[in-house]
């Protein structure tokens, strides 16, 4: 097995860390200077590592090995989040670069070859995922002229004129090339830490399923339209929103997630009963099934408050995620490698984050393995992980490639 | 007793219609160019009507009777809601005008005088109730150098000096001058129409009190972070709310009103639970006690959620509004009036919307009277009344007056 170097990796972490350091994070969104001058800086750490590296029309950076072949691709993203982690994306692009070159240096693996990746904004600041569906094919030139930064509104083709991407070529991926792809990431969680283990080894990344929900009553004065005579938009939300918390613990899965991320009034003034209001309603889980009787509890609720309310609601489905199921075999690589490195310290758990995996996994078959996060912040400027789990994830990570290449 | 001019009234309420028209309401905000006109248009009625008319320094317009003895002041307001109706706040500025005119015509009541006044902004543009509260002596100059249009941010100041108000004096009220204050207005509400009444007595303005609830959490992402270790603000704030829900229809009176007028997830994002929440609340009621008793209930009920639940809820009380009670003799000459003009059609009422009235009560007695509104429509351009219940109105309210003025 490959011997990876913990200065090396610790190293590279460090160094991409000072670019765009925000306290003890970072802000380096996507072709933000510091994005810019990140992913130059990659190229030049892939090409050290042999690597033939290039950055392409949208913003993907890729070394491909020389080795003969076939290859594993690996990464993740270089760009985070306004003012977040500093290991969100970059660890996996560095576990992934680490891979490269100790399977490189060790005899025994030397003619084993991984392509490392960058993924551009799979932290969505011009859209969902671009980098890795453009890298898939998924990503038309219209999709380009029409993205914009969702921060400051700069059009996507002059964000990337001015990083001076404009013009060059987009890579597509041929699937003939690789033996599957493998992404490393931080849990963004607590059960690695609460577990007291050390890698977690992803079995899904759940399908998320997004709704927009809209009650329509009748805007009136809050001070001379008695309780009786009211169609009030609000509360009726309020009350299927209420519906929806007591109801969907009985229908979920023991890991299904519900969130209620925004919700407005209009007009909004405290002295008139709000004539219409609207809610952001997301449900998560790895199981189409869980997914579905989720939806139908949702539609059933929605039924009996128009039934029985004095309000219009209605729903509108706006992302229907299919969850992504890992490659069987590359999780057990993952566990096998961890019962040699820390055993006993690996656990099987989907991914409730989504992350570039979950499109690559449409070409390839694909492993997703989580490192704990400390306190399990993330897209925060205090994520962070401890030294001693980032090295180890690091070993696991390049001996579970470095076997799944093996077995061919 | 006098007798109201229709035509008359009609006409000023047309005329006064098109100074800013906009569908079939009007467009008419505080120190606009039209609602400047409409202040010039109301001095030259006054003058036609035998009042020495003036506007003040906060754009309140007074006119004032040369008849002897103990006046009535009686008005409203004449500026509009943005985009609203014909009648708020214009209906009560005539109905007083044509009291103080149908009084001077009829030889028996030729030396009972009216002061008729237009106060400025009861709408709220730039502050609560500047004009009134300044004709009573509760505004300072400070007051209105920090006031601000809440549309267009345009200040107080500016607004004045464009109006051509600034630097005359503001007049305040002479209690000593007056018998009381009568002001008319329709019901923005559908309990008249709805009873298939004429004339709303009102027996007291409510008091109206204002809270901002804020819940705070724990941001974190809606993907990783497992139902059982979230502290989501925004579930919190919505328990809170639904527990309102159910618990103050127990604890209201029979005419209490509630609203949760506003509501807001930090950072609102679909895919993060919210770290805080906030809600804008308030009830009205012309009972004190029950005013209290609502207050109790909201501050156990957020006592209860702070003691069960995973998040921590504040309440700032922003506004303890004081019920003006309208004054009983004022009434029954109300009463009296209708029962000559349309026997059994008059009702007594709280007002649930404030009015000067709420301040001029702080000096002298006072009395409010409400005319139907079609289909309770209010702060729309869609608001209405018939013509006849315009009219009868007008007549009620003089005979009011009058019969109050006599009795000395």
């Amino acid at each position: 097995m490959p011997s990876i170097k913990p200065d090396r990796v610790l190293g590279d972490l460090y160094a991409l860390r000072q670019i765009g350091a925000y306290k003890t994070g970072v802000h380096r969104p996507t072709f933000s200077p510091e994005d810019v001058a990140s992913r130059q800086w990659l190229v030049d750490r892939m090409t050290e590592a042999g690597l033939d590296a290039r950055i392409d029309g949208i913003g993907n950076v890729l070394g491909s090995s020389r080795a003969p072949g076939r290859k594993m691709l690996s990464g993740s993203h270089i760009e985070t989040q306004n003012h977040a982690g500093w290991l969100d994306g970059a660890l996996g692009v560095i576990y992934a670069l680490e891979a490269a070159r100790a399977l490189r240096d060790d005899p025994a693996t030397r003619d084993l070859g991984v392509d490392v990746i960058a993924f551009c904004d799979e932290e969505g600041h011009f859209g969902s995922f671009l980098g890795s569906r453009s890298f898939i094919g998924e990503v038309t030139e219209a999709d380009i002229d029409n993205a914009r930064d969702r921060t400051h509104g700069k059009p996507m083709r002059k964000a990337l004129a001015e990083a001076g991407y404009a013009g060059r070529p987009r890579l597509t991926m041929d699937p003939v090339r690789y033996a599957g792809y493998f992404e490393a990431h931080i849990e963004q969680g607590s059960s690695l830490e609460t577990g007291k283990l050390k890698i977690g080894v992803v079995t899904a990344i759940v399908g998320l399923w997004d709704y927009r929900i809209t009650a329509t009553g009748q805007q009136n004065h809050a001070g001379t339209t008695m309780m009786w005579e009211r169609r009030d938009a609000g509360l009726a939300l309020l009350r299927l929103l209420g519906a929806i918390d007591q109801r969907f613990p009985q229908v979920a899965g023991p890991r299904s997630v519900w969130t209620i991320g925004r919700i407005a009034f209009a007009p909004g003034e405290p002295s008139i009963i709000p004539g219409e209001a609207k809610a952001l309603f997301q449900f998560r889980d790895a199981d189409p099934l869980v997914l579905q009787r989720l939806e139908a509890a949702l539609y059933q609720l929605v039924e009996d408050a128009n039934r029985t309310g004095s309000c219009t609601i209605t729903v509108e489905n706006v992302r229907h995620g299919t969850p992504a199921v890992m490659d069987e075999r590359f999780q057990q690589a993952l566990d096998d490698a961890t019962s040699r490195r820390a055993p006993g310290l690996s656990v099987r758990m989907p991914s409730g984050a989504g992350h570039d995996a979950q499109y690559i996994v449409r070409k390839l078959p694909a492993a997703m393995m989580f490192v704990p996060s400390i306190g399990g912040i993330s897209h925060h400027w205090s994520e962070n992980t401890s030294d001693e789990d980032i090295v180890l994830g690091a070993q696991v990570f390049a001996d579970a490639i470095a076997s799944v290449l093996k077995a061919g």
